[in-house]
């Protein structure tokens, strides 16, 4: 006799993996000697699969994993050999005590009863990143950091100016690199920071708001967070801005210092002031081929993401023609998984951003193409200060950096009142595509993906 | 027999005030015939009032209000002649209801119990404003705004360009003016609103978190909203950007129509690049004059109210060199009274700020300066956009005219990476003083007043 027992927080943090997961648990399951759940878990049809993709995942996922909880404590009592937990980690149990009977022992480990037995499925991954895996992040980061900025640098004939910086005797500090007033570029910071400290009440407010249920409730938390941030504004009004940032995140009880949780979260986008079609597709491209070599569902899921995340909602407008965004990314329970996949997503922007700049940077222009990329500038000095998350926790967090996190915005910006660029302008086409968020590579793939995403097209 | 009750929302939107008006209650209470408050009420005594300044007014009148309600009930109904009740007006003893065992019918009348009267001792006001008084106060901000765009385009030499706008078909409009590349002025907006209709939630929410008491729950609400802001940058460097903004709310219950609350909002601040201190002086002197002529308490409260309000919080200084501001002002209980203050606040810009414009319009200024001009207009954006509550409250508001909210803008500013002037440059005196809020007008008047500030300051 046996069972499945399926971790809660994977299934509310993705889609499409956890049914692949479902699945490959399932076929275990359906071996000789294993008991198949029974249709308790309808979902785990293909044709349902499909299905569901456009259902609110928040809230099917969360019943199906109850009701299987329900089944396997049944099972196991019902029967005399008892149940097999298979489930991601051993970590994934601990969200089913109240359901199994289990005893919690800490935060890692969970105290079985003597008729229930864990299985994973998957190989053995470490429940916590641990001071070494910071250790490794915090070199990408740094080693990108001087591989952009010498890309840049070698575009523009200027070096960069560094900081080197300490949060006072908060934790934690950063390297801060900025090209301003130079020949190609009127303003770039690339920003590596590493910082750790008490959790701000405001920022764990913000986590919990966005589903962090480890957060809620009063255990006062430590964070740690080391990323990689930069922003590249030209002087050239054809030659396109450009953002990226990738950061590491974790959580700890402040009190007894034991991991929480972790995520990285991350992306690159593109802000041409005059739209170049092919440059957008470039851009796209090389981010598409870095999401790829770690997941087929990534690129199509985080480009859709960044043209949400990245909109001016007041205006009804992106703030460029996207990219790739995603956060609170820990769906594969692996934090490899997930480092891997936020280095080549790192490592792929100097191949997808410095072609395009040098396509530009000595293109003609008019005074009144240069107005209008200050207007566009002042967008995106809205965008910053009235939706960026990042800056939002920067400016939160006490004894941070306001130099470096405000580094993002633009020499100059302007804003003119009420003006409007006719329908059949370069800027009025520009415009029309901020309004209304294009594809700029048609997803191909396999006849199964065909198909599913006509299947998402009709249900949308 | 008869006692005290006081409103215990007045009790904590102000503090000076209330006391007086315990003062004088008690003075009523002391005349024969009359039973006087017993111990109950320590905070009566002058020596003590000074003191409660300092104390947090959020607690100790709430405590003072439910100990004087439950000792009205007990004299009550120990009493045979019953007690009278001596409150601002009727609505207030609404929040009574609980203690004294009255009955609620409606949102404006209490029942009376036989054994409870009712005295007030002020003069009867009109409990909401009607339609009546939202007209005047339309009628007082357009005429501002004629007055305003007169005065500025006079200094100009140039027109204003006015726009009438319709909030589609969701309730009220307005009529923008602009003043764009003048002689004088590098851009200027004086904008009047008039906007009704269904509360968005998340307003509603900050309103809540700021104290309204009235818009918790689940009531949906209707609000109208009236109000003129202004804000004016010239291009000279030594002539000071300025801000204004009055503004009358009242929210309705939804569903039945009814009034809930009202109040007024708004204030002027001053915001040079380049310190003058008596430009300073004078803008504060024409605000203090507006401000004594209502109310002795106003212009300190509302100075200090300013300061705190206009901050960049993330750098510690603040917008400018301060001025007045103030919100949810409904203390008197009199709609009358405080229309009246907003208006001569208002009316006073003209001769605060216009004869600033004059005097430095056409003073010498280097590049440079003009470069620490655009820095501080950065700084402008900044707390326009992380900051401004009307900004916030405009971009939540459906429908809401983009234009016209982000209208106090600047044409144009910048952001350097790490500018730092000297502590001995002019630029860097103006920024102590926005660091450091300056007293611009030393406060003047009686030997009481004088001791007052005294244990204010040795306390603080």
């Amino acid at each position: 006799m046996n069972a499945i027992l399926l971790k809660h927080r994977e299934l509310c943090s993705c889609d499409l993996e956890i049914w692949h997961f479902i699945l490959s648990c399932l076929q275990i399951c359906a071996a000789p000697g294993f008991f198949t759940l029974p249709s308790a878990l309808p979902a785990c049809s293909t044709r349902h699969r499909r299905k569901t993709r456009k259902i609110s995942i928040h809230q099917v996922p969360t019943m199906l994993w109850e009701m299987s909880c329900v089944l396997i404590f049944l099972l196991a009592r019902l029967s005399s050999g008892g149940a097999f937990i298979i489930a991601p980690s051993v970590n994934a149990l601990s969200d089913a005590t109240p359901f199994l009977g289990l005893r919690r022992s800490g935060r890692r480990s969970i105290k079985m009863s003597s008729h229930l037995h864990y299985v994973s499925p998957l190989k053995e991954v470490p429940t916590h990143p641990d001071e070494s895996f910071r250790q490794r992040w915090e070199e990408v980061i740094y080693s990108e950091q001087d591989r952009i900025c010498e890309a840049i640098a070698a575009v523009d004939g200027t070096a960069f100016k560094e900081d080197s910086w300490q949060r006072g005797d908060k934790g934690g500090g950063g390297r801060t690199r900025v090209l301003q007033g130079g020949k190609v570029f009127e303003k770039g910071g690339v920003n590596v920071s590493v910082v750790y400290g008490k959790l701000p009440p405001s920022a764990a407010q913000q986590m919990t708001s966005r589903g962090h249920k480890d957060v809620a409730g009063d255990v006062p938390l430590k964070f740690y967070a080391a990323g990689l941030s930069l922003v590249i504004h030209p002087h050239n009004p054809m030659a396109p801005t450009v953002h990226a940032n990738y950061r590491f995140f974790q959580l700890f009880n402040a009190d007894t210092g034991e991991p929480i949780t972790w995520w990285f979260g991350g992306g690159s986008d593109l802000t041409p002031s005059y739209l170049v079609e092919e440059d957008a597709v470039h851009f796209h491209q090389t981010l598409k081929d870095a999401c790829d070599k770690h997941d087929p569902t990534y690129y199509a899921r985080f480009k859709k993401w960044c043209d949400e995340y990245f909109l001016l909602q007041h205006r009804g407008e992106t703030r460029g023609v996207g990219g790739i965004f995603f956060d609170d990314l820990n769906e594969s329970g692996d934090p490899e998984k997930s480092l891997a996949f936020a280095r080549d997503a790192l490592h792929c922007f100097v191949d997808g951003y410095v072609p395009l700049v040098e396509r530009h940077k000595d293109d003609p222009y008019t005074d009144e193409q240069k107005a209008w990329q200050q207007l566009r500038r002042g967008r995106y000095v809205e965008f910053n200060l009235l939706f960026d998350r990042g800056t939002k926790f920067g400016l939160q967090t006490p004894n941070s950096r306001i130099e470096s996190i405000l580094m993002s915005l633009p020499l100059t910006a302007r804003w003119e009142y009420q003006h409007i660029p006719a329908d059949d302008s370069w800027e009025g086409r520009t415009l029309a595509v901020l309004k209304k968020p294009v594809d700029w590579i048609p997803l191909q793939g396999t006849q199964e993906e065909k198909e599913q995403r006509e299947l998402t097209t009709a249900a949308s």
